[in-house]
């Protein structure tokens, strides 16, 4: 691995027991990182956004798991796993509806269940052993799936990404920006805009910072400039995240994502979905399956204001993800390797091939 | 004319001599009307964005125009002239891109021209006369648009709008906001989409503001937002309005519009540009020989905001404008018809039909 610049940016670092969080609320006024004490730090880190990005949430979590466990100072194995499992349960009441959450502590606790531990300091042992293998697979993951995204792109090319799916949202690297910062250390040369992506502006807080913080060339735009530069030909490519993909490739993700991919089906650019196989639910059939999450008015027209910028008590409509139809999407890239339409077949067949391989696909 | 709320706004306001403009700044805090007493005033509420939308700037420098003439106290009727053409050319250095603002300058200082005065009170008389006549034909046009521009609409539709094309854009009821205002005081109920429409956010401060205070059921969404209200069926028509438009029917208008369109089509909504005739422009042959306006990055950084919103320095692209396809655009809607593809015929035709029946197509 190099030592290029991305590498200053470490969103979740776990050094001789003390867990500090980059404070993503923060950015990018200031960059501050929290300790994390208790249970109750990391349920409050999650449930404020502090720590985002389904990945950087699993991470963080399965170390604030341990962080708690380690308190225990009985003797009873039972008692233990017991308290170990109502530590799980209140963190992942913090954001019920994020996926990875629930899985990163449910490795955490079954990987106890699996040890046939004889004492509690050995189930100290495995959940910390466990944390720091979901934290190294979390970046290999990363690492993999920028390969793949990178074997799409060309030096040059222009990119235009939607809210952070990077370095700050997993623990290292990120899901689509992954093969921009590999393109970046290889000297490709990339051009990348970043949609600021309202209304909580992920785009322009994260994105941008953490793109520009590593020397990537990019230009923060407002959502709806995304034509005029797809008009101008500056973007040859473009690369979002995903929250949750159902079994015939629908893709939920941050709110605009879906109008991206009708613009790049327009102009002709080739629309890639980052998806990590564990964001891949084939239990849910389309995306109209999918429950949207539905967010505060007060998020357009109040928080980051100084003045009124909307007439009070206006009524809002503020959906926090939309789900981009199969059809717009070029390929999905996962850590297991690039899927092409027809989704329906091609998933489950990429599903079916790595049953068992690891953790994350038999749960 | 019924008296609906919509009356209730009234952005320029001219009595007994006296010049009120509503301080479009201000809104939606704030309610303030700030007279007009001299040519610096109008200037720099002009300059300032202080009354905006290009009918609204036409009507109220004619009567800046007149206020700062009716100061002359000599008896040259050349002189008079003279005079009254360096205000017009002053005025017309504040927004030098707007067309209305020199028409209807030009059409003030014509007027004096043809009507061979005798005296400069005569003239002084004639400049009002002038003012009024165009703050007068505006509404007209506006009530024009509205009624074409209704026939296409149905009772309980759900309309989508970008930017602010509206009362206070206008003389009174505005351009792309006319048919909306006539249906509801018809009763027809329609459910408005208000795009916030960024940098500048128009929509949220100027769009939902004057709808919601004429009582129209109107709801505030962010610009990427637009795709998911479309995808849920709640959209029946788009309709915004348009700054120029090329001899082929391509319009540019308020950046992100044509993103707007594009969404339209991929969802079979029919879009409508209102395009009053003074707008259109035949010695334009496409879009692309429109020149579009950059501005400032900090518009969208920094301009609204408590804290930083982007990391310092980055770079940023901020077209002002965008160039919607003519083959996105299902009708165009001026006061003078509806005007259907193929647009380079049909708008040629529109205009030949109706040159020299007033002064606005001859100019």
């Amino acid at each position: 691995m190099s030592t290029n610049n991305v590498l200053n940016i470490t969103p979740i670092k776990f050094d001789e027991g003390k867990l500090l969080l980059l404070d993503q609320t923060k950015l990018p006024g200031e960059e501050i990182y929290i300790e994390i004490d208790t249970k109750e730090d990391m349920w409050d880190a999650i449930y404020h956004l502090k720590v985002r990005g389904a990945p950087a949430i699993g991470v963080a979590a399965a170390y604030g798991l341990y962080i708690e466990a380690v308190k225990y100072d009985g003797s009873s194995v039972t008692e233990f796993i017991q308290y170990t499992k109502e530590i799980a349960d209140y963190l992942a009441s913090a954001r019920p509806t994020a996926v990875n959450l629930s899985w990163a502590l449910r490795k955490m606790t079954d990987s106890l269940d699996r040890a046939c531990i004889s004492n509690p300091k050995e189930g100290k042992e495995k959940l910390l052993e466990e944390a720091m293998s979901i934290h190294k697979e979390d970046i290999e993951a990363c690492l993999a799936m920028g390969e793949y995204g990178l074997s799409l792109l060309k030096p040059g090319m222009g990119i235009l990404t939607h809210c952070n799916a990077g370095t700050i949202a997993t623990a290292k690297y990120g899901t689509c920006l992954a093969p921009i910062y590999l393109g970046h250390e290889r000297g490709y040369g990339f051009k990348v805009f970043a949609d600021e992506t309202r209304p909580l502006l992920q785009g322009a807080r994260l994105t941008s910072w953490e793109l520009n913080k590593a020397g990537v060339d990019v230009t923060l735009i407002c959502d709806n400039m995304a034509a005029t530069v797809m008009k101008k030909g500056w973007v040859d490519a473009v690369v979002v995240g995903c929250d949750r993909m159902a079994a015939n490739g629908d893709g939920a993700n941050k709110i605009g994502t879906s109008a991206v991919a009708i613009l790049a089906k327009e102009y002709g650019i080739p629309f890639y979905m980052y998806v990590p196989t564990s964001t891949i639910d084939l239990n849910t059939e389309t995306g109209d399956d999918i429950e949207i999450e539905l967010r505060k008015g007060e998020e357009i027209y109040e928080m980051w204001y100084e003045k009124p910028m909307a007439p009070e008590g206006v009524k809002t409509f503020n959906p926090s993800f939309d789900v981009t139809d199969h059809k717009y999407i070029t390929a999905v890239i996962t850590e297991k390797g690039i899927v092409r339409p027809p989704y329906d077949l091609n998933l489950k067949a990429l599903m079916k091939e790595n049953e068992g391989k690891d953790g994350k696909l038999t749960e």
